[in-house]
């Protein structure tokens, strides 16, 4: 790191998670950072002194973001991640909204992922995927099948941390369903195109093994 | 509209929901727009056609921007409404997604709006509002009280769109539970400082009268 850079320190448990999308845009970027993975047993007495009492939080030069997309979008648009204009800077950050309205679609994808008992689980998790998700997963074909002068990637000529976005969910889901994804060719040759820039590829091959 | 302005279209129900941060910034901004409210039984046929399927929409200069936060944040933006240095900025736009984390908290909000058997839905809220969301709003009087040179707005010197968000927001919880927001002085006081400013107060006098 060059003296006068600014110090990084990202902060939240031993998962891909909310974080990823942001460990992208550090790798794609090749900007340093301290990757702060802390303990579960250590997290409720940090908790109250987290600015909105969760994780993902950034330090830099002494003040902390909170807020996994804030954290986001304050870094791609210091990396030039963000789009090229105003128009290309909404329909990004529409984009990585739009996953927060996956997310919650139908009984909601946090509620698969507490549900205990193993046969109802997977009943819940097959109707999601086979019924909930595709009218979604059409909707983000359509906008990569829109950009077609954008070299596979969601926004103008890309990658902005967008794709970054889609990319770690799209992983997210495959690896919670395993075999959902190889139904969306255009949603998984983009990720395979994000996973394979310089920078992101290395951060893959290299980053820790966890569960999710 | 002086000649060569953008032209604006919002396009929603005829409802505050989603749309209403974004009408403030149009009406403290005083900048000229369509308040397009369709009728329900006109969506579905429309609904084939939107970015994501979803209202709120806004069309500006022949482009058409999904998802009410990347619309906010677009406006907010021209507006110069959005904080005034990246760290600002960020810290305006985790406040507006940490409205998303208070939606979702505990049951959900979705979950008690939908509920329909009566005295169910009021052993829900009584435990959404008496339980589950106490700590969040305290996050938020926190926030409220470290800006202390703030002149009671969220980030810096304000008002932002972030205000406007969380005004809104406050709004509709306190309708939805009458009496709720007078138990948090700082919020409350918040509120009403929103809604005095010059333009939204206009606006307030004048929007059309809608269950919510
Ligand atoms: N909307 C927030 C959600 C943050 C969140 O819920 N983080 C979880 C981990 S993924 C957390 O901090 N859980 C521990 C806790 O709430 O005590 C974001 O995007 O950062
Ligand atoms: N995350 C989206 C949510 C949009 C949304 O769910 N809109 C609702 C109205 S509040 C809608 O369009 N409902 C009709 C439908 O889904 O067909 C946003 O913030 O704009």
């Amino acid at each position: 790191m060059a003296r006068g850079d600014p110090n990084y320190k990202l902060t939240y448990f031993d998962l891909r998670g909310l974080s990823e999308p942001v460990r992208y845009l550090f790798a794609y970027a090749k900007v340093e950072y301290d990757d702060n993975r802390i303990k579960r047993e250590d997290w409720p007495a940090m908790k109250k002194d987290m600015p909105f009492r969760t994780l993902p939080v950034l330090e830099v030069d002494g003040q902390t973001i909170g807020q996994s997309k804030a954290i986001g979008r304050f870094l791609a648009k210091r990396f030039n991640l963000v789009g090229q204009d105003d128009i290309e800077q909404a329909r990004v950050d529409a984009l990585v909204d739009y996953l927060e309205d996956v997310k919650h679609a139908g009984v909601g994808l946090m509620t698969l992922f507490r549900e205990q008992d193993e046969k109802k689980k997977q009943e819940m998790k097959d109707q999601f995927f086979g019924e909930t998700l595709p009218d979604y997963m059409d909707v983000l074909e359509q906008h990569l099948r829109s950009n077609n002068g954008g070299k596979g990637f969601f926004v103008g000529s890309g990658p902005t941390w967008a794709d970054f976005a889609v990319a770690v969910f799209m992983d997210a889901l495959d690896k919670f369903q395993p075999g959902f994804l190889s139904k969306y060719p255009l949603l998984s040759a983009h990720k395979a195109r994000v996973e394979d820039l310089k920078g992101t590829k290395e951060w893959i091959a290299k980053r820790p093994k966890t569960v999710m």
